[in-house]
């Protein structure tokens, strides 16, 4: 009997794991596949692409497939989409997406202000001032960025930079109403003061300030977003 | 110019929610998608694939092709095999893992804590009980489930079911150290028992225990892992 698309994918994972093969390596080619696995190359093809999809293999034209390291922003396509069509229906679901951020760097930021060097904190310093000469969003993409690069947690950081990147993409959407940029400058620049003084508890405290402001906007987003389709 | 095959999965994917389709929708068919998007029906075929493989659309053989609802589940073959290929260069990967999920369970156990009633807190003890009983870790799935089941952020509860899944798949294949079912009922007794209580703060500081334990199984599963690849 023939595996199902979703099994043949699965078996390929398996074969990539079991030779041990890492990021970059090339793949067997698809006739070996196809006799190893029992498959035709047709479904060969089509398992193969499907892993292509999803960052687990890498197809390099004019080269041949090679192991992939399945990144997180593969995940994007199908976030924004998920995103995109629940905030239709209801546009609170894009609250949702701000609280797990919320979540995530709310427990990071007390290991942030354990370790937070010089280094660290004049860098905050430079996006707190480019934030307060307008440039939005870059700089507070950029500083939630610096924040964490420390942080040897990879997937938790990656985590929030992906959701900063569909929240940001559907609000543009949604028609955000426009900051105050020196208004967001100040609540970084609170951010930046806590870690100076290595307070974890009163960093985590001005961060969910920090998301509260956000809450707020995303509120607001909400209700223009009703008030232009009822009108 | 042909649009690159992102390109043209991103273009399908606007004409979705231009045409405000829903999820069970049909899409378009693929003559009328590759007219008006200006694309072969072979490049249409497989842009819809790709859709298909990140849950975008659905294929129901023989009835057509549909709009989906991007489920996270379509991301863990992806989070799996990135997990695994991680694990094996560093085995402490899965901690993580572990991490994240303990990140998304402190923040959200405290509006837990507020919420729960005599209903949650009976099928919580039935959990519990089922632990002693040894029925691990399908107790233990079905406890932190439970737990969440009322939060509205249906983004946070799918994403720490996602990664308990993916922790579960990995701690398997490192043949994870048999478990103190008993050990494991008492931490989420205490959980329980604070949430009877109404205590968020104790229900934060019992939940950070249990998932102390959690590490601790990680490190010793890495470990043995070591030890045997070592031998």
């Amino acid at each position: 009997m023939a595996a199902s698309g979703r099994q043949l994918e699965a078996r390929i994972v398996d074969l990539i794991l079991e030779r041990r093969l890492t990021a970059g390596e090339p793949l067997p080619a698809e006739p070996v596949l196809s006799k190893t696995l029992g498959a035709s190359r047709n479904s060969i093809r089509e398992a193969v692409r499907a892993l292509h999809t999803l960052g687990i293999v890498e197809l390099r034209h004019g080269y041949g497939t090679f192991v992939g390291r399945a990144p997180l922003t593969a995940v994007t396509p199908g976030l924004l989409f998920r995103t995109r069509l629940a905030v239709r229906e209801d546009p609170r679901a894009l609250a949702d997406l701000v609280e797990v951020r919320e979540l995530l760097e709310l427990g990071l930021i007390e290991q942030v202000a354990e370790h937070a060097d010089d280094q660290l904190l004049r860098s905050l310093d430079e996006e707190v001032a480019a934030m307060r000469a307008g440039d939005l969003p870059g700089a507070d993409r950029r500083f939630h960025e610096k924040l964490y690069a420390r942080i040897t947690n990879e997937l938790a950081t990656q985590l929030i930079a992906l959701f900063w990147d569909v929240y940001h993409q559907v609000a543009a959407e949604l028609e955000a109403p426009p900051v105050d940029s020196g208004q967001v400058a100040d609540s970084h620049r609170r951010i930046v003061d806590a870690l100076r003084a290595h307070d974890a508890a009163q960093a985590r405290r001005v961060l969910r300030y920090h998301f509260e402001d956000l809450h707020e906007r995303v509120d607001r987003m909400v209700e223009a977003a009703r008030a232009r389709s009822s009108a």
